[in-house]
């Protein structure tokens, strides 16, 4: 039996979580397409950085924004392996991201389908697209991994 | 008559304000004060930056978390000329700031108050004191000049 598999764009964010990981922090990854293409990528930093924005999603975005030379991200997907927090959400919606996949559910941060919902009201300028479940399980396990050896 | 004074902290936000005006930027400043001393300050820039994520808030929180070489800015004091929006709401989470003051209300993209009211659901992980209105009509009147200018 041949396990579906994942396409490259989510294959990609999880190997930067794995990266993350081996680095101390949270595995979580995430990348910014366009037109199949990998424009900006990013896995999560805080602690190394100090940076409490330093989230995968945040610095895929800035990154695709510097290669773009434009703020707003007209007709990008983002990949991510977890569902976006609050802020990741809110940066999602300034840079007018046309689609988000991401892998695992958050219950517990997560702002997409739990808590803020931030897509959900009309103070969003903007409402992306969003997909989820896609590499489900390899995120989830990336994060029990890293929660089990930390306990 | 004398109107009473704003405090130092909200007037330096206000003059950030003012500087982003000049370079083009919708006008919204915020300093992150710790002790009393301002320790990270910003300004809105993300048509000059290219970068969607370069909100005053978020440009004061990183600036400040360099500084205490630490990403989580514990009993610091984060002022602001309008309502965060839930990047900003949530990157103040992840930062831990104990108190958020901001000046005007933004009933169009603010998530304190409005819309995700991001601090309002178990999944923001911690929840600041927040205090608004102080420097409100200052505030106000750098909004609208600027946008009246570019109508």
């Amino acid at each position: 039996m041949t396990r579906w598999p994942i396409p490259p764009s989510m294959q990609r964010a999880l190997a930067l979580a794995q990266e993350a990981a081996r680095a101390g922090e949270v595995p979580i990854g995430a990348v910014v397409v366009k037109e199949g293409a990998i424009i900006g990528e990013g896995r999560n930093a805080p602690r190394g950085t100090h940076d409490p924005t330093a989230h995968a999603e945040i610095a895929a975005i800035r990154a695709a924004a510097v290669a773009l030379g434009d703020e707003r991200l007209t007709g990008c997907e983002l990949f991510v392996t977890l569902e976006p927090c609050a802020m990741c959400a809110g940066a999602i919606v300034h840079a007018r991201i046309a689609r988000v996949t991401y892998a695992a559910s958050d219950p517990k941060g997560g702002a997409v389908e739990h808590g803020a919902r931030v897509f959900d009201h009309p103070q969003a300028l903007h409402k992306p697209e969003v997909v989820s479940g896609l590499g489900e399980a390899e995120s989830a396990e990336l994060l029990r991994d890293f929660f089990r050896e930390r306990r």
